[in-house]
């Protein structure tokens, strides 16, 4: 805990006797137009060099399978015929790019041939002629996922559910949203607001990405906290077998306990059992009052404390708290060619809280008792309350834009790991430590292959993301962080994968998380549904 | 909706501006000794009848499965060698009733030994034993269960579960709970409240239903509308499965995404797939400020009228949500010999609502300010708020004994549906009425079979319980009351079982809620783990 005298110090705006205002943000740094972000959408900021082929960077870790066939013209002419539509295939070099490449720009696949399905019949179709024909297939939703589990390795036909987008139906007495997998994100908590309604996830790609991507991912983004997880809040599923099975659970009701839950093995499947076509989904009331607020602390000690205090005081109306190091907000900084709210680089760790009720004078009232506490107890140095709708999202910008302002350098290294929080920011010490032994890291200096280590994350859900910013993906940078990285995590008994999923990335080092037992019983799964092993081939487990 | 006229007859106190008081509960009606009921305790106060043998009541539908082993001496050896402890293995005629016998006096199983392993290695060897020896097993909880799933149908061994009852770890940073299986419920939520913390799910059975039972059944209660489902909350499982593998994720993490999530196969396989050892669940910070109060109103219409209010107005801190009609209070009444707070009988439909919250102040506010406005709408006609812990309980028992009191005449059939909204009361109409046709039904004449058919359950999340209380158990009542019932629901898109599981009761009925799909799937995951068929044979799919 800090000591009294450091208090002093600290520029905090008017104590009101037992109410104290902290200082409002001045509407000059929130007057430029950055809207909320979304690190998933297809913007090129920083690179525009040729992605590595996935088949060459990693050439000693995957190979072909020659079990698979090779698509000829005769495959076209079939796919040709089932969707009957010349824009739902593609098969131009420049076109198949965007389906072939990750977000990261660090995966790219040699796919073919892209098949965009408008019904789930034409999904089933599709999906029994390539089981019969042992022809892989890479389920794909946004490409927004950050481990290269949406584009191919090989020559994978992708399969994209962009074309099936439609909401199927909205109960507004239960909050029960019936849609195709395609929909993306963003459309579908917009037309919730405008029914009372919210998405129980938010994630920065929601602008890309598709509610049958998220679930298939078991995303967990911004809202885990307050809503949940979706093995919880997804209801039901449809979703095609590489069997020719249409499994269909899509019911309207909150509670059903007849028979196993089978749609939670779909459920951060990444598309390796099957292909989701529909989502049932429970949606909590839209809260009225949101409050964000933006504080300094003086170290990562300090974060555990506010959260501590924050989950007890804020209880109820808390919906996210977040983290953020200093250099995560520097790197943001020069990105957003903005200045930071609280003078960034003066703290070592900022925090981000959200609210979310019913009342505004009451959630207002418990924030601001909060945060006097807090500064009471010295923990918070110095903090920013939004005092409208703008502000709020210019807020929410210095965590959202992290993930976008990682890839400043060119690229970028994500490892995304859940650790007993006492613990959780120590792996970016020492990485920080290791890459700098190494002499691989400096923010300024361009000939130095690596930016920045940096941390943040959902404190809440005891997730880090740790994000290695790089001027290029190179052997050299990647076998100083794995398996170290890895193996790190696993002396701390935590998870490689707290939300990213497996993917390409971490195929190799499930064992890091999960006992022998589990991934024989995982493989068990996988070989029953997909004997074939067709359903997003080289990836997974 | 009620028009105004209606109004100025209702009995609700004062009014203060924009406030109104409710009237006060009268200290008189709660200085009675009454505490919270446990539905589930093994209290038969209308009943000592003997309990037919579930074989003979049932055996045009069930037979003996010639392919299991009968059981011998030289097991009871064994098993006797695996627990050495005389204590742990029951043989004892009278002794052996307990676990024979359903709480709903309904069903009785034949069983001649309950084997009482102290570790998750002696369950090991039990299960193993088992099914090399193909011995049917029937896992055994609190024996609180309503569809006769967790006793016998025949001669199948009751592994219970009573003595693995230690709370293996408690994390009061995370909320995280490890515990064995046979912790009994309010023993684990009296030790979180000591921590601050609140178990994730309550239900009238608490002092006698185990936390590994909750997670085999998926049961819900009276916490889902907040918390969410087991789903959702429960983080990790260990589980002897009956090849030997013992399947263990007790993590100590919130998310994980490495692999398919396995556990979730097992919560709500009511003991068809393995026997659950060891839950590990995330529990939320306990409320500090919880309120209470009871209502009447004067149609299901308004019930739903007020609940769509409540979830807008109360938004973050409602927490239950419940109905109870006119003839459920009437039983209760007379089960407890008490008056009820709002005369029973003069209303047809009542509600309690609970809220849950971090500030006492705030959320007296907004209950009050809600029920002025529902009373202002003409929705609500008469109310009261609990003013202590000790009316805030006995106001819960208006609700909680309900499922005691069904059993007035004897016994009780349950039915535990989701139903859409909308229709939910209508099935408890339409029964009645059946009932009344076949000339079954009188609450106070003692020559007809059926004391009354009852109405009530959680709202908020779609389920009805409908309760048939009965003076006896006979062909000619269910003949009546099914399949009709299980149509009804069918027609509805409803689920036969809500959260009371399939047990043997449902097995045959399934179909009514699940597609031939999803029923094929399901068997095939049972065939999958349970080759044999030895886990808890005769019941479930």
């Amino acid at each position: 805990m800090l000591g009294a005298a450091r208090r002093s110090a600290l520029n905090i705006g008017v104590r009101v006797g037992a109410r104290r205002t902290l200082k409002s943000v001045t509407s000059g740094i929130f007057s430029t137009k950055i809207t909320r972000s979304n690190g998933g959408d297809r913007v090129r900021l920083y690179s525009s060099k040729v992605v590595p082929l996935t088949a060459e960077t990693y050439a000693d870790k995957v190979k072909w399978n020659p079990e698979f066939k090779k698509l000829d013209d005769e495959d076209i002419k079939y796919f040709t015929s089932v969707l009957n539509n010349a824009n739902d295939i593609i098969t131009d070099e420049q076109d198949l790019l965007f389906y072939n490449e990750d977000w990261m720009r660090k995966y790219k696949g040699q796919s073919q041939l892209v098949l965009k399905p408008r019904t789930t019949e034409q999904v089933l179709e599709i999906i029994l002629y390539c089981n019969k024909n042992k022809l892989a297939v890479v389920p794909q939703g946004g490409n927004t996922g950050l481990v290269g589990g949406s584009v191919p390795v090989f020559d994978e036909i992708v399969l994209s559910l962009a074309n099936m987008n439609k909401i199927r139906s909205f109960d507004d007495v239960s909050g029960i949203l019936k849609c195709d997998a395609g929909l993306i994100l963003e459309n579908a908590d917009n037309f919730l607001a405008e029914n009372g309604y919210i998405f129980p996830l938010d994630l920065g790609a929601k602008g890309s990405c598709f509610v049958g991507g998220v679930v298939a991912t078991n995303a967990g983004g911004l809202r885990l906290l307050r809503y949940g997880s979706l093995h919880g809040s997804v209801l039901g599923l449809e979703a095609v077998l590489p069997d020719g099975t249409i499994y269909n659970s899509m019911h309207s009701l909150r509670k059903d306990n007849t028979g196993y839950d089978l749609k939670q093995l779909l459920i951060g499947s990444e598309g390796t059992l099957g292909v989701i076509t529909g989502v049932s989904i429970l949606c909590p009331s839209r809260p009225q009052a949101v409050n964000v607020a933006f504080l300094a602390v003086s170290s990562y000690e300090a974060v555990q404390k506010v959260f501590v205090g924050a989950r007890k005081e804020l209880l109820e109306i808390l919906s996210a708290f977040e983290f953020m190091d200093d250099k995560s907000q520097i790197l943001t900084a020069r990105h957003l060619g903005l200045e930071h709210p609280i003078e960034s680089g003066q703290y070592p760790f900022y925090i981000l809280i959200e609210t979310s009720g019913s009342n505004k004078d009451h959630d207002d009232e418990k924030l601001e008792t909060f945060l006097g506490n807090m500064m009471e107890e010295g923990l918070v140095d110095d903090g920013i309350i939004a005092q409208d709708e703008t502000q709020l999202k210019s807020l929410w910008t210095w965590r959202e834009a992290i993930s976008e302002a990682s890839t400043i350098g060119g690229g970028v290294y994500k490892y995304d790991v859940s650790i007993p929080l006492a613990d959780l920011y120590s792996l970016v010490e020492d990485t920080s430590a290791r890459l700098k032994e190494a002499g691989m890291v400096d923010i300024d200096d361009d000939s130095k292959p690596v930016v920045e280590a940096i941390g943040y994350g959902h404190v809440g859900d005891g997730n880090l993301h740790l994000n290695v910013s790089v001027r290029e993906y190179s052997k050299a940078i990647e076998e100083v962080l794995e398996p170290f990285v890895y193996e790190w995590i696993q002396n701390k008994k935590g998870s490689i994968s707290a939300e990213h999923g497996l993917g390409f990335q971490k195929k190799n080092y499930i064992g890091y998380s999960k006992s022998d037992v589990e991934i024989e019983m995982i493989k068990d799964i996988k070989n029953h549904y997909d004997p074939n092993g067709i359903m997003n081939p080289y990836k997974y487990v």
